[in-house]
């Protein structure tokens, strides 16, 4: 079959793989039809590894995406031939104390061992077929596409966020970052039933993007202004919860600043140096809870009912359409587009 | 100044009452605009009495109000003559150890000492001023009107509800019971992004009602069927939260039924014997929460926003207009009317 | 190997049956040290069924247990030949979809599919040897012996009532029912820092029992006794939590009464009739939440803690050994000294 | 009455002052008997402010205190002449929006308006009597000294990191600092059940103190003795939760290393300079709550409840004992001692 696979540095190349075994127990095969270029895979190309993760010997890149079960394996009675699915990209390799600690916790996401795609050594989804785990592929109702489907994956980031803040229905809500993963977080305090949702960016042209999916303010400019424009819809109190997206100390810093006494700041956003300067005092005197979110867990179905009952709506977040044979230009346009592509969506079939 | 006093059973006459003194210290004299009519104002015209509070000396009725600030007492600094605001019916006395206990925790539904408009011996607000704490006022926006204004104290059951269950986005919720309460719940649900919300009743124009607002099926059945629907839509799961609403056992035991194992019903109606015969078993072998709850709080500030976001609209509940000297006509058309009115409304100016 | 095995009512015999096979992948296989002598065992013993649960063939009963590995499965890297163990005897099996959601969500307790000892179909404990999923297994460390580690499982619904409660330190904490739960109950409350610990029984050996290992009040009469002890140590509030471990509409009743407004009470005993009156007018005025709770989850890396460190002493309710081979007179003397018998142990060695 | 009125810098003189007026509604006026030493009183007799706070006119200083009821003001009914109390040292001013919005979400700390003992321009209570809200004192049973009393409040710090970390029984927890705060915080996580509590400093003696209040583990080490002696204990995961009482960088990047994925960081030591470099990744990677504490609200019951139990004693951190008029001394002694003073406390009388 056809794979995309990251050879080095800006080296991806479309060739022949072999196709995987039959399902084993409890896994189905899945023939991909969409899947997304997510800003890691992206890195991966340009960098060839992120953080402690490096790309060593040849991997196939993609872990957003989605399919139809082609086989079975035994043991699995929820799916069968022909079933539309999004498959979530981490299965829990359950081999050591810690990781069944996590998982018997529901806490799977933070497994020291997991299985994810497209993260070395595993190999990710750019290909035909894959074999998954069946328990971590969610079957699509007739409403919602394949390529919506594939957007789940993107929008767990956003669902696990505004769970976890928690954002509650009236809440005011800062973005700082109106990339992929700002939008996607913006789409999911939207339905969470946040009443005033302000995001931050420099580019104008994401901004526009914001807007246009219910942004209730977009502000390009700095912690100040953030911060006035919250406090002017909040009686001067601050929002309640502030989701930094952006990966920059100073996005850190406004998302901080616009947040209220006893509010919340999720942290998405990975800074390109570990470190940042943080204002310890600052967070003790109004009580402001830092709670960093690594991946999501149990996302999945609150994504599948979130499409398919129409309150969000992820179609307008998709920039651009690739097929398999052009994901190498498709990342280089990714690149080159950064500004105005929030996604990309590559057709396997 | 008018107002609407109860002086026995069925026995509502509007007639003059002493203006209120001017505003204590921290207090703001409200000219009130609109009022509704609630089924406890109802049950106390029919039957005197609610339970323990009886109707003991003339009372004026009516806690579901919105009016204009007329004077602001020493002590306050937000508010304004002019200002438009929604009143808080319920503003605690914190005049012993258990009272500031809940106050303290923040759960001041609990006080045992409570002024309570229409709640014996504490007049209501079906008359031209009244004088309240400024901090249970709440300042309404210019895009939300004073009838809809009232509408946030019937609306508050529902925001508490949905806040304590907690209701989720992607949830499934069943509602027993699609009167006022029910239906308010029902919004209540959306705004908190369930995205399957079923609803009972026996009347089918109420059940009609939910479904132009927003209901995702209606059941006019028992708990067979509303268990057989809640779990269609859930993979056979059930609802993730039930909303007892009516006030009978029978509603109760379908609340239970269609509820998953881990969910939370949350339990409003008062049925009118005040043992229910429940499934304890049952309960325990599926872990489900009986969670009930007493009025709300902290809800206004949240009503204040769902409407002025438009992510609630309570304008298509408003079944009946009156004018203040006609209250005892429309207590007469609610009680004749129970299956189609859902809120009437009196214009108290 | 030799085990004891119920063939009908009160038809328990001690007899040989296979050994098991060598563990799976992911198993440990159990050399069987000491063996609980659980409640549920004896009704077994006494009616040859729990609720919906029927003993229809031949059954080895017990599953509070504690062993030796005594053979490691392949994949099994934190344990090895010769390690003391507690077993969890509820193992999920992950082959539905409603399984895998409860198992996802770090509730497993409620996974519809779940093998258990000595819950029928599936064979406890009262044997030489077992095979059981490795994860399930909970190391003892020096200064826990066997003995101790089989009171892990009771101690274990006393740890899940106080976190799900949860009692928190300083906590005054209403338990109706002195028998084995509710006196693991009693213990557990203690470590999680309850101050008040009143408990009621009708009988007074128990009571006595519970005096000793910290009950500050012990009560031996009803509602209205337990009410008023509640009272006077809480300024007139009422306990923060009741936990009804009795499993009478009666003991329900006293403990919901008890229980300040705003509190919670948690079910663990399941009343002979499946249904109970309750009063839900008086839930409701009062904001009482009912958490019923199912077994337990994550709670063995507790018990083992809390015995290791000292905190929990469950050595004074071991009331009476026995041998395996004499099982049988066991069940007879539990069935006949319910009032003063707390835990029976079975050496199985 | 006599008082120890800071006058500046180093300048802090027992004078005469007027006594309090006759206590308002709703107060108590309480004659003082005990009065502890405070860091933040120390601080401000250091340098004669606390970050934004300076002390612009001569000010009494003191705030951990308690005392004897000696007159009741009009509408308190649960107090009484030579009731023994011990005071928290603040009470709301709900004179705005903004406290208010934070008093009736029982979270009173935030509250931007607050009157606090030794606040400027707050005076304190190193004086004979003072006026107090009612409702901000809390009664001593019998078998509560009025030293211990006094201790409530640095008590309050330990009590309040422990509940919204939380702690939990059988949880580890791991505490950077061991002075006077990180001792308060060892206490109560012991209280609520922790079993492994690890303490850092560099100080021996204080190490010494901490294990004689119960410390399992005394680290005079960094970040990575600390990091080991946490996994060791918990089986390679990390401590359940750390709470960071030293105010220092170094220690912040101790506690959060020594804590587990999914773990939470409590933050109460203020860096001398507000900034501080966190590495963000690493609490995004591995998920960790960074809770900041700001004083803390409703602990004065659940203190009351620990001493007079028995859970916990403060009187080993009692250091040294000095009348009203040493008050200066005192604060020397303090200054002088740091590393073997714990507690120091003014018997006002």
């Amino acid at each position: 079959m056809s794979a995309a696979v990251l050879h080095g540095t800006r080296d991806l190349r479309v060739e022949q793989v072999p196709l995987p075994p039959p399902p084993a127990r409890g896994e189905v095969q899945v023939h991909i039809a969409k899947v997304g270029i997510c800003g890691s895979d992206v890195h991966y190309f340009e960098h060839g590894r992120i953080g402690d993760f490096v790309v060593e010997k040849p991997m196939i890149l993609g872990h957003e995406c989605s399919g139809v079960v082609a086989q079975v394996g035994e043991g699995v009675s929820h799916f069968k031939e022909g079933d539309r699915v999004a498959i979530e990209p981490g299965v829990p390799r359950l081999s050591n104390f810690a990781s069944n600690y996590y998982m018997k916790q529901g806490r799977y996401n933070l497994c020291p061992d997991i299985f994810f795609f497209a993260t070395p050594p595993d190999n990710g989804s750019f290909c035909s077929f894959v074999n998954h785990n069946a328990d971590f592929c969610f079957k699509l109702p007739d409403n919602v596409s394949l390529e919506e489907g594939a957007m789940i994956e993107p929008l767990s980031t956003g669902i696990y966020a505004a769970r976890v803040a928690p954002v509650k229905m009236g809440d005011t809500v800062v973005i700082t970052g109106a990339g992929p993963i700002g939008l996607m977080n913006l789409l999911a305090c939207r339905a969470a039933g946040a009443t005033n949702i302000l995001i931050s960016d420099l580019v104008e042209s994401r901004l526009e993007v914001a807007q246009q999916i219910g942004a209730t303010a977009t502000i390009r400019g700095g912690a100040d202004e953030l911060k006035a424009a919250a406090h002017e819809v909040t009686n001067g109190l601050g929002a309640d919860v502030s989701i930094e997206c952006a990966g920059h100390p100073s996005a850190l810093r406004a998302a901080i600043g616009a947040c209220r006494a006893g509010g919340t700041v999720v942290l998405i956003g990975m800074p390109p140096e570990d470190s940042a300067p943080i204002n310890v005092n600052d967070l003790i005197v109004r009580e402001i809870t830092l709670r960093p979110i690594f991946r999501y867990n149990n996302t999945f179905p609150t994504g599948v009912e979130l499409l398919s009952s129409g309150k969000v709506d992820v179609k307008p977040l998709i920039s651009k359409r690739f097929s398999l044979a052009e994901v190498p230009q498709a990342f280089n346009y990714v690149l080159d587009n950064r500004a105005t592509c929030v996604k990309a969506i590559v057709d396997v079939e």
